[in-house]
């Protein structure tokens, strides 16, 4: 977009975003951030690029929140409390007033239902490149009580928020490669796909509770093998254990192929954390109390690596069959790539 | 790049840039900030894109320190100290693992220069996009002592740090339409257009004496107009006291068309303040200090809008020739969009 038209937007569009006082009404370049005495601030920054991460002809309210919400996920894997962000926004020109006016509909909308504000950001144009969208987001949490990826200790139990894989397979559903389930049900596993829900309230509540946490971006397997060798330990995760949705039993009951699908697939953005055994059914009741589930899934031992194993105790392989990349290839919808 | 290829550059070629403790050696998705009592935080976005900001065969070391010195130019104008930085990058997997490494050798330097370290980010593949790039900068501040560009009071004087136009002569040098100047003194020109020098350390030592405050990056006029129009002001510059460079002064003399354009231009990165007059001779000697100069150049009035005097109190009409954009269409280097 232009410079003038971009100032229009800042002024237009934008600024009514920015209800928290360090953004000062968008007017400058930067911003500020008091923070409380006594907590930290936890930052995270997630890119989406079209084509990549989301098609043109997404709805661009929903690109918006999805966007935001992989923020918030980040934050809530460190048990923060979310309370502002910055937005990038490199526009190829060719996006109509009323694309923007839906995509800053969607983030006042999911302003609102997290309790964060516009602070700031920068608007530029992206040539004849694609639409790039970028987020900064920041929450706070009590000096010294976050949880991180390296912090699962040996001993501890693993334990999972929601369900898993209803993301990969609602992409199937998204791209016609899985069919014939109830509409009700298809329609939700499509639903968690496009709108994450982070786990926000449960991240938030379950400081001092939890020591080691990732949310799922990459999938089940990808994240657990993640807060593995990030804390040098090994994993061992019961397969009949992991929690899954109606609509996923549903799915994996008529192609059993497809669980492999679920563990591996990605985009669920539930919490995988470890905590002291003893821990466990105070954390499940904070959970509950949260609107979620915690499931214990496995356990954190010495050595390193992730192993599944069935009722009976023997290694289950699973096959990552590469589906979602397929699928991805055909229709780049979304990718979530591995934040730094 | 692909996910294997971006997990190894994250470990290999990012981390060792990630001193801050909190980054948690780039492992997690997220970072965090421990910010002293009673300091404030500013932060500050940027974005760059690929032929609109820079071309594909700029120097990558460049690139990266122009990205990140122009957020430092931003946490300066707040009279912020930097400390940290998220950097984001959309890639088209395209680049070379060369031009990567030279790239973090640029921010490697960059980061010793100015005290700054990487927090985290982002890396995501840009599909068919252009390479991407996000800077996000974090600065500490003592609560309440932030200057802004909404803080100009009628009465202030005004005044500039440095040389202004130098960067936007030093692009028609490097795009062959400023011709015939002294080797040294071209050089010098295109220097400041490539590489410029954030007023970070000015803009500590002036806390507390400055009232309003902007980064010139959009042009003197334009950033003035910025200034005053934030402030609810009108600003009455002197054009004859605007400060030149010595280069700067020969190619004007030679074509004084080039005033229009030096006032113009922008990239400058100068610090444009407002200040009690009773305070001018102070702020001076810190600027000094500081190893640059601040020279007077207008006042604050009751009204609106930027007006240029000669020496008689004339009004001087400014010819915004568009060169610089016809220059950008022609070779698109760099054009800093306004932040919001």
């Amino acid at each position: 977009m232009s410079g003038g038209d971009e100032f229009t937007i800042i002024q237009n569009v934008m600024a009514p975003l920015a209800h928290h006082p360090g953004a000062r009404g968008l007017a400058d370049d930067g911003a500020m951030i008091s923070v409380s005495p006594g907590m930290d601030l936890a930052v995270t920054k997630d890119m989406m690029v079209e084509g990549v991460h989301f098609l043109a002809d997404d709805p661009a309210d929903l690109v918006a929140r999805k966007l935001l919400r992989t923020n918030l996920s980040d934050l809530a894997a460190m048990g923060a409390q979310p309370c502002a962000y910055l937005l990038g926004l490199a526009s190829d020109g060719q996006r109509e007033q009323e694309w923007l006016g839906e995509f800053v509909d969607g983030l006042a909308r999911d302003q609102e239902e997290y309790g964060v504000s516009l602070l700031g950001g920068d608007t530029v144009a992206a040539g004849r490149g694609l639409l790039t969208l970028s987020i900064t987001a920041f929450g706070e949490i009590p000096a010294g009580m976050s949880f991180a990826r390296d912090q699962a200790r040996e001993g501890d139990v693993v334990a999972v928020t929601g369900t898993v894989g209803d993301a990969a397979l609602g992409l199937l559903v998204r791209t016609g490669a899985l069919r014939g389930l109830d509409e009700t049900l298809e329609a939700g596993l499509v639903s968690r796909y496009r709108l994450p829900e982070p786990r926000v309230s449960s991240g938030v509540a379950l400081r001092g509770v939890v020591h080691g946490a990732i949310d799922i971006s990459d999938g089940l397997l990808a994240d657990a093998s993640h807060l593995a060798a990030a804390s040098g330990i090994a994993m061992e995760l019961s397969v009949d254990a992991i929690p899954f949705s109606n609509a996923a039993r549903q799915a994996i009951h008529r192609d059993p192929a497809l669980r492999d699908l679920a563990l591996c697939g990605g985009d669920d953005y539930e919490l995988l954390v470890t905590l002291t055994p003893g821990d466990l059914a105070r954390a499940c009741n904070i959970a509950r109390r949260c609107g979620t589930s915690l499931t214990a899934i496995g356990r954190c031992q010495r050595g390193s690596g992730v192993t599944l194993l069935d009722d009976e105790g023997s290694h289950v392989d699973i096959v990552d069959t590469g589906w979602r990349h397929s699928v991805l290839a055909a229709a780049p919808v979304d990718h979530k790539d591995q934040g730094h």
